[in-house]
């Protein structure tokens, strides 16, 4: 299956899109199942489980836990699919080295594979559209774009990284708004952890992302970065830990949580 | 030392606290400090530590890690003191049971204990009172009543046990100001679990709290249930790792973090 399926991506529930996922469709899912709760993915060696749990408790604007499975499960609290086949892309690290990218990772899953479900900045751009803040990425149809930066994540045992942000052009007088509204979703990463000036995260070119696709900033637009869940990757791609999956940057896992059940207050 | 220092608790700085407790001022600590956040203590050997973050990530409500030090470490980065003599009381356990309660825990110190801080719900009675909704153990200048309650929390690895909760009084009419109020607080325990109706909670008397000190329920009040912090020492008990040491319940740990860096939005 290589088409968009019918009905739109928008209004497929998670358990039709993951359906579709396992069939073949690689595709990137911001807009897909609209209210659903999208997930980045790291999987890694239960040896390697405490050093990665305690990375997220001490960097939590860009790893924010959902949900972490038994060593060697397949499906988690939140998510009744399998998480080796119902993701759109994967990524494979050897010794810190991506190896090979795939549409489905049952061919090298292990038992001792522990994985973490972590908040993705898609769950609140529904409430920006919703507030009348554009997002180009989802205008585009494209990937929304990623970089690293120069600020170190905080490490923890064998792991550190750096921090891997989102970017999002937002006019400037609805910047506030996007902050107000993304402040209310913590545990999707939250408020912006910077508002224009990419140089001083050390992003020399905003039309060259280290992940994801370009987009347009329009004139009277500025450059806002949210901590990114592609982080943990870029964690794995420093620390070089023997083993790990992730999900390909965009392809997210799409859960069975609601959204709005990440909310606060 | 054995009286109350001058200035007032509230008044004293974090290291000026610590120092009190560590000259051996044994008094629980709401109150202490105005601003500066108080934290659950529980220390666990490294090999029990991956159980615990994870026990943590699962019951988020009760257990919201706000440090986590290295094996052997005394202090924290929200914590500049000494962990082993800073706090006003400890408990100390062994395969589960209560051992003894001591003023520091140097004597039975291990170089492979992880500690945990965990936030605690005295951060948000601040708030709770500048938006005028009475705290009756604060106004008795006595300990807040605790409760095991028959909800059992999400087990992880060797790690279960019962959710436990504090509660306060709340006029009925304020009730919906206090729910409000601690929504803004998640990092802390965060909204109400209950509210009313304590039978439910397995709860048969009130006046009967498992920690802590009663209080009086007045006409027209309504009994209000938060997670309390001392749910990770009701696991401690249920579970019986060989050894753990947790801050005696209201004795907190007054750290370097100010109350308003865990209020959202």
């Amino acid at each position: 299956m290589t088409h968009v399926p019918h009905p739109a991506p928008r209004e497929l529930t998670p358990e039709q899109a993951r359906a579709a996922f396992r069939g073949g469709l690689k595709a990137p899912t911001s807009g897909y199942s609209a209210g659903w709760t999208q997930a980045n993915l790291l999987c890694l060696p239960r040896a390697e489980a405490y050093d990665f749990l305690l990375f997220a408790q001490r960097n939590p604007r860009s790893c924010p836990v959902l949900d972490v499975t038994e060593p060697g499960e397949a499906s988690a609290s939140i998510f009744a699919g399998d998480l080796r086949t119902d993701l759109p892309g994967y990524r494979v690290y050897r010794d810190g080295e991506l190896a090979e990218e795939r549409t489905e990772v049952t061919g090298v899953w292990r038992e001792d594979l522990v994985s973490f479900l972590i908040g993705c900045s898609f769950t609140f751009e529904a409430a920006l559209l919703e507030a009348g803040v554009p997002v180009r990425h989802i205008e585009a149809g494209s990937n929304v774009p990623m970089y690293r930066t120069n600020r170190a994540c905080r490490p923890a045992g064998a792991l550190a990284g750096p921090l891997v942000v989102s970017m999002r052009p937002v006019p400037a007088d609805q910047v506030a708004t996007a902050v107000r509204v993304t402040s209310r979703y913590p545990a999707v990463h939250g408020a912006p952890v910077h508002v224009g000036a990419p140089g001083e995260l050390g992003i020399d070119d905003l039309d060259v992302p280290d992940f994801g696709d370009r987009v347009e900033v329009a004139p009277g637009e500025v450059p806002v970065f949210w901590a990114c869940g592609v982080t943990p990757q870029a964690a794995v791609m420093h620390s070089r830990p023997s083993f790990a999956i992730g999900h390909a940057p965009g392809h997210m896992a799409i859960t069975d949580a609601r959204d709005s059940g990440f909310q606060v207050p």
